[in-house]
């Protein structure tokens, strides 16, 4: 038998949304008749928006005729996309990026789980805890850390409290670290960034030689144009940043699949012998030897969401899930729930009930409310006795779960 | 600054493809007259077949409407698409493969460019010569190499040369490898692997604890029946093959981006300790943790190739491109060349004149036939001396360019 790479063994047992899968789904068994409403994954609920659907059916079409077939395309993406992206979500803001800063991809949790790659085996990660769950395990897998311990932290690997005290938003370590994972607007916590915040771990990213990786996921839900919705418009951070983004969330491709990273040309790492070498050279060979481009259908339902209708239509849906996280907030107040978030993000991060574990309490919530949310422990020790819940729904079973819950907890 | 993965630097400069681009940009820019036929990067030119535009379009529809939007699928793909695999691929030829054993992806160069990673960081690599470049270079930048020799071979990989002398079908190496990269129909040298051939390999690797990666992504041209489309038709395979296909080349998917990897439960692996661990598990693990499924749109329209038109329609494209083949073969033997491959591949493999490198000869096809083709050399040192002609093209360049090469080397 040939060697397996042994640090898939160090991984917790599954991932955290499988076990959601299999709690729901024992409990869906025993109660045939319980309408559960799922506010656990973050997955949109909402169609696609005319503009893209529209777009990717002339895509088709194109598709359908020799002279406008399109075989592989660049690795990197395609320009008309890659201009959309350059226009509206960057130079619109002030910040510049070239056209070969901008690698078009199938999804934000490729992105996130192989940028990595380009990085020396021996790098020191840092992530704020509670945490997407792939930054950590993508690290693990490619033996950047020890054993996890008894609460789930990985021996070698760098964690920063993210806590009521610290308003969710932990400062830079005093120890030394290479690469930091930041999210703004924050998953899970929803709590978001601010200028002067996103400033602190630039400068000190500078100073420290360390590389932040920005998951700007969730930036369409940015509802104040005074918060930063790129860490670019931070100064200094395309010397020390690499940022990534996706229309999951923004436009509702989560079975779509798009999403993009940036690497400034600025930013540059070293060998061991003291050679400054691009980065962004690195991913673009990573980038070629290993992915083939995005589905050209797909690119073009991503430059869709550029046009006047794709802009209007989306914001539209964003609109909506953030009334949703209004009503969430609002309704879970009155039934007397401690809450965070939801104003910037589409995530509400609430702490349980009498200091509930997050896992006795995910398994209350389902009981007597039928509602599915997110142990807030799955996202890492801190997440302790916290529990998220997302407010991608319709508005029918958003009401609902609130009348349920505000029944089931409110007095 | 942060330190990089070196392993990246010891790639050989330039991948192939672009290294062509460059000198067939600088031709053209130099002879903006020049009608340049391309036969070099194995590209499909057809459309996509009509039962596929249309399950795409209906998907789109799909999408566009709450009660039938679909949001995350499962990581490993969709059912209604590993059934039709299942049914098509394996059960029609005798094979029984099970639902969680196949994983669709979006590409064939992701899968065989990530299926290392559940691999040890010492495996020792063998691969024919020449040889896809994805199975090597994704492996030396994981760290399983030392440098490259003059001639492009990295130190610790076993190369078996495949040429002339054994019908460019090598045997198993007598040296300890741990991983073996096979494709048939091969990949550049249009060869095919018969029954007999796959049973050598088989016994060889079950006997030494080999793991075979076996890329059958041109299976779809085999024309003689008897011959094997899958590694699973030869006994034991199970339990040393993994399995590699797309929709690229069979359904002109190039653009679209769909492919699956089957990973049998009888493959194991063992960890340092002894302990046997299944390879399927760790795929599955990897795939659920970087990868996100690929698009719904896309896997219906992957799922459509198997459908009665699907079936029918997409058959008669790789019969169109066969045609493209044999006419290539019978007018480059005229005009004196020896050839190989073409029957069951869509690829030539062909001698250079006079024994020119392949990239003197690449120049000397591209100056007086303007004809595009694909220096034997990039693929391996063993592939120096030939040069590789593709089969994807419009009947009329076809023509033309047999035309072209018989006027230009005719005589």
């Amino acid at each position: 038998m040939t060697y397996i790479n042994e640090n898939f063994q160090k991984l917790q047992a599954g991932y955290l949304f499988p076990e959601i899968g299999r709690r729901v789904g024992n409990f869906a068994k025993e109660n045939p008749d319980a309408a559960i409403i799922r506010l656990g994954i973050g997955d949109v609920t909402e169609p696609l928006a005319p503009a893209i659907t529209e777009a990717m059916k002339l895509a088709v079409d194109e598709m359908s005729v020799t002279a406008s077939f399109k075989g592989y395309g660049p690795e990197q993406g395609y320009d008309f996309l890659i201009d959309a992206i350059r226009e509206n979500d960057y130079a619109a803001r002030g910040i510049e990026i070239a056209r070969d800063e901008i690698f078009v991809s199938d999804g934000s949790k490729c992105d996130s789980g192989n940028i990595q790659e380009i990085f020396s085996a021996d790098t020191v990660i840092c992530v704020t805890d509670p945490v997407y769950p792939v930054y950590v395990d993508s690290n693990v897998m490619a033996g950047r850390s020890g054993e996890a311990d008894d609460e789930g932290r990985y021996a070698g690997m760098v964690y920063l409290p993210a806590n009521e005290e610290n308003d969710f938003l932990p400062s830079p370590p005093s120890q030394k670290v290479d690469l930091v994972f930041l999210c703004s607007p924050n998953n899970p916590t929803g709590t978001v960034a601010t200028k002067e915040y996103l400033q602190q771990w630039v400068d000190w990213a500078r100073e420290n030689d360390v590389v932040i990786i920005f998951d700007a996921a969730y930036e369409a839900f940015i509802s104040d144009p005074s918060l930063p919705r790129s860490i670019y418009e931070v100064e200094g951070a395309k010397e020390c940043a690499i940022e990534m983004r996706s229309f999951s969330k923004r436009a509702g491709f989560t079975g779509v699949r798009c999403a993009f990273t940036v690497i400034p040309k600025e930013l540059e790492g070293r060998t061991k012998s003291g050679e400054s070498v691009s980065f962004n050279a690195l991913w673009n060979r990573r980038h070629c030897t290993k992915f083939n481009g995005a589905s050209y259908v797909v690119q073009r339902a991503a430059a869709a969401v550029y046009t006047p209708d794709g802009l209007k239509q989306t914001s539209e849906q964003v609109a909506f899930y953030m009334e949703n996280a209004r009503l969430l907030r609002e309704g879970l107040s009155k039934a007397g729930f401690t809450l965070f978030g939801g104003v910037h993000a589409p995530y509400i991060w609430m702490r349980t009930l009498d200091g509930a574990s997050s896992w006795d309490f995910f398994d209350r919530m389902l009981n007597e409310a039928n509602v599915v949310g997110t142990p807030g422990s799955g996202f890492g020790p801190s997440g302790e006795g916290y529990f998220r819940l997302s407010a991608f729904n319709s508005r029918e079973n958003v009401n609902e779960a609130i009348a349920r819950i505000q029944r089931g907890f409110g007095g």
